[in-house]
């Protein structure tokens, strides 16, 4: 064995320190208020590190708005670059979201951008300017990719991930990455050398995982738009810990090609596969703009809808009920889409379906191809360095034998037969709706889009999330799904009770027990909803959130102005 | 070992014969001519079986040009399914190219459509009436899916395959079904159940394989339109046997779920990838229009394009140097396309293009794919009747272990590197043109298509097919790719010698054979090339091919009236 773990932990937060300029680092003083509060969102407004263009700049603008102003040269991408990077500096301090930052190599760029746009009067890409963080596993050249894992530290990347150099040929600029799980197999952003990132919601509840840092980051406004990458949850898991907006594509949408993910190329083709003219930088992806995906084809929201949008509600997953706010929440959704209070610009249709026979099939299957190498690179990879398991993993990861292939063959085999019998969910002949809702039961209807839960339960204390199975069941079948939050969890959510039955199985007994005891912590989460929408329909999952979006508006005011604001 | 393959075969091709209605069979005196004659496509015509107009009707469309006629009922699909299922029987009869047939269920379904369209006015989609001919593999519910193999014969299938569904959704007649070869792995469509199909233009010729039943059928016009396979060469090798055309989409193009191909599901998983709302049967496809590809943009043939068509000329796959007439046809081909003879309506810029670095280690990649389970799945098969192998797979095929899992993740990851690493041919900067031909080094144009050999040979005779690089490459990696016939090898072609250094490698050495003695037998057979697009760019593939066909008229005409004629 080499250098332990703990030195190069060392090594590695020093030289993270020492990159975050003098006079963005934070007073004692504000650091002791942050000692004594769980929410800790409003502390870099505080912190008298932002001037009043740069709070205005980081707060009051989406990704949208940004690249509108910047490709105008209302903003200079100079100003934008350097509010997000202070503000991302400010958030490492607070939440610990950070792995690498590279804000004097962002704000070079920025200046060049700014003088091209001066110079020619246009943009160089739709996203001309705009400052975008990365999860760690996206390599950037001249800077570690170690996913917070002391064998790949001081390994400066040699060539930049195929999404990193889409993002620049498109005007973006790279500032930052972000903290991950160790392995990305655990849903907290817990690892050796980076330590753990909180969430800044409420620091005792989770950030989630594995795109923890993104959430954690994006939660604090330190990054208008972040890339995370998501197998088993793992944008949408964050996205649901802290109140945001997420979305994960169906594999070939995205160029996912040149990461580092701990194990060696070529094993992502063994079981879940994962994602300008992307076409041309990683063979994986699929040559199709978003003008040629097949859009919804309803009309603007303020316009009377041409059909109308098609929602199916799913309520469970037949493996673990949801706790009762999560029952609620699905309740007051259903409701709402159904209610004639709606503004009339698009009617919506709501079924309920069944897809419980689903859940549990599509978890034993996700989890054989998860174990498909027996987790033996993760294990050679931290032991060359002596490394323990972070803690949510201790009891739940380790070694085993690699599957032999006729037994990868059988799950691939599964996997076809759960993706061939999914599609039938989306057809009203298929068997899967509530008959009761609908008119008619052997109609040619097709569902746009499935809302369900991201997880049985609210966003929990730290290392205590439970099952992924609402998460990795739509990677297993490869659809299209995004989190959207709908508004926070308040004093009234604590209500309810688990049925007095007996539980469904093991883990719908933890899931219980999350219920159980002290309900309180949660107060002050947000409540999300995930949505669906057939393989490769992005962009009708994208145009459908924003149509549900301002559908459920109402929640958000019923529950008081419950959606996380600064 | 229950029933044996002998016996099976003898019911098996009883049943078929029987099927035959009696006045559709031929005469002995013609089927004594048959035996004199080596080109027997003239023979149909000769049989008296046909009307006049059945004659016309087979001979005078191509498929475009049927829906056409049969969307405004010019041509009824009783018609014209009575004419091409007469014209199949008598085709079986000369070249043994069907397994199943279902003449009296075609014409069953071309009434019903008939009846549909008097009385709407409107054809029940844009294949209405349409007879197309299906490779073996695919299943047709009551109808066996033997794929040639005593194991699997007499098992009626109990659904159809989702391409069959789709094909039928659209107004498509399905009549009969296509031989192939056994295990789908060789070049001739030879089996114990079926017999040999045999090359219509030359019986000493192969027809090719896998979908050598279809190429036959289609080039004695006893189908409008056939659907093949093509996970090595399967849909192209037979294509240019037959001086057909010929397309093997991408992976996820084309639903090809729920066929028989003699292994367990799952397993194509593990290797090579195969692929109305044809997302809707079949997981693996891609929900991507016709409308919403890619178009070449190339303005229609008579007007002056907005661009020129980029052209890339691949010579050799640098493992098996193509022999004189291939290496003439394609100086042939790059003269014509430079030439200024050309019509004036669509500039084409043609480059030559080196390639010979993947050409080796694909084949290496591609033979260890093809290789991952042993071949167990298929000597499993034949043992259970005690069959024998086909006479060119006895040499080439044997039991072996299944790789371990870690072997097929490394072919993987070489896969993938070769993908990513053609990815660059594309483009002028990735190092691959031939910079003479080019105005600009360092520019950012793309190639629209590639032009190459389909194989380093002519049409060979029987059981002599060398190797299947210059097809299964493009297999590996995933690119579109298609067949056009230029014109047939003349007595001209047979000069020309290979050179005298010493070959490249045993296969070389087997391909300058084929040359080497009497060379009488090449000529009457078809030359064509293979045309590539990138992956998924099925449309610019399409529509390239229609650009190429015209271009390349002159060519044609030069030796004589050379495509086959009948």
């Amino acid at each position: 064995m080499g250098e332990t773990w703990q030195n190069i932990a060392g090594r590695k937060q020093k030289e993270r320190a020492d990159r975050i300029p003098k006079e963005w680092r934070l007073s004692s003083s504000l650091l002791e208020e942050a000692e004594n509060k769980t929410d800790v969102r409003d502390l870099p407004r505080k912190s008298g590190l932002l001037t009043q263009d740069e709070v205005r700049i980081t707060e009051n603008y989406d990704a949208t708005a940004l690249v509108g102003e910047l490709a105008t040269g209302r903003l200079s991408s100079v100003d934008v670059v350097t509010a997000f990077s202070k503000r991302a500096a400010i958030a490492q301090q607070l939440v610990n979201c950070l792995t690498e930052t590279f804000f004097d190599n962002a704000l070079a760029r920025a200046k060049v951008l700014d003088e091209h746009l001066k110079k020619t009067g246009k943009p160089i890409g739709p996203l001309h300017g705009l400052p975008i963080s990365l999860k760690d596993t996206f390599k950037v050249k001249g800077y570690d990719a170690s996913i917070g894992t002391g064998t790949f530290c001081f390994q400066p990347a040699t060539e930049n991930s195929a999404l990193v150099d889409l993002l620049l040929q498109l005007g973006a600029v790279v500032y930052c990455k972000t903290n991950i799980p160790l392995t990305m197999m655990a849903l907290d952003s817990h690892n050796n050398i980076f330590g753990r990132t909180l969430n800044p919601a409420n620091i005792r509840l989770t950030a989630g995982g594995s795109s923890g840092g993104e959430g954690a980051l994006v939660a604090m406004r330190g990054s208008p738009l972040g890339i995370g990458t998501d197998v088993g949850g793992s944008i949408r898991i964050p996205a649901m810990c802290n109140g945001l907006f997420g979305v994960k594509p169906s594999h070939g949408r995205v160029p996912y090609a040149g990461q580092q993910n701990g194990t060696p190329i070529g094993a992502s083709k063994l079981g879940i596969e994962r994602s300008g003219k992307a076409e041309l930088l990683d063979p994986d992806v699929l040559p199709q703009t978003w003008e040629q995906q097949t859009s919804l084809k309803l009309r603007g929201v303020s316009e009377r809808a041409q059909r109308p949008l098609r929602v199916g509600i799913v309520r469970t997953d037949g493996h673990v009920t949801p706790l009762p706010p999560i029952q609620r929440l699905l309740d007051e959704v259903t409701s709402t889409l159904k209610s004639p209070a709606l503004p009339s610009w698009s009617p919506i249709e709501v079924f309920n379906v069944d897809i419980s026979s689903f859940g549990p099939q599509v978890l034993k299957v996700f989890n054989g191809v998860m174990s498909i190498d027996g987790a033996n690179a993760w294990f050679d990879n931290i032991e060359a360095t002596g490394e323990p398991l972070s803690p949510w993993l201790a009891t739940r990861l380790r070694r085993r034998s690699a599957k032999p292939l006729d037994e990868v063959r059988k799950l691939q085999e599964q996997k076809l037969q759960l993706q061939t019998g999914f599609l039938e969910v989306w057809k009203e002949r298929g068997g899967f709706w509530d008959t009761a809702d609908s008119k008619a039961r052997k109609g040619n209807r097709e569902l746009d889009l499935i809302i369900c839960p991201v997880a049985p339960h609210p966003v929990p204390l730290i290392d205590t999330w439970n099952t992924t199975n609402y998460t990795s069941a739509f990677n297993l079948l490869d659809v299209a799904a995004g989190v959207l939050p709908v508004r926070t969890f308040t004093e009234a959510d604590t209500e309810g009770d688990v049925p007095a039955s007996k539980p469904l199985n093991g883990w719908d007994k933890i899931n219980r027990e999350l219920w159980e005891g002290d309900r309180k912590h949660f107060v002050g989460g947000a409540l999300s909803v995930q949505v669906l929408a057939p393989r490769l329909m992005e962009r009708k999952l994208v145009e459908g959130m924003a149509v549900l979006e301002k559908a459920l508006e109402p929640l958000k005011h019923k529950h008081g102005n419950a959606r996380a604001r600064l």
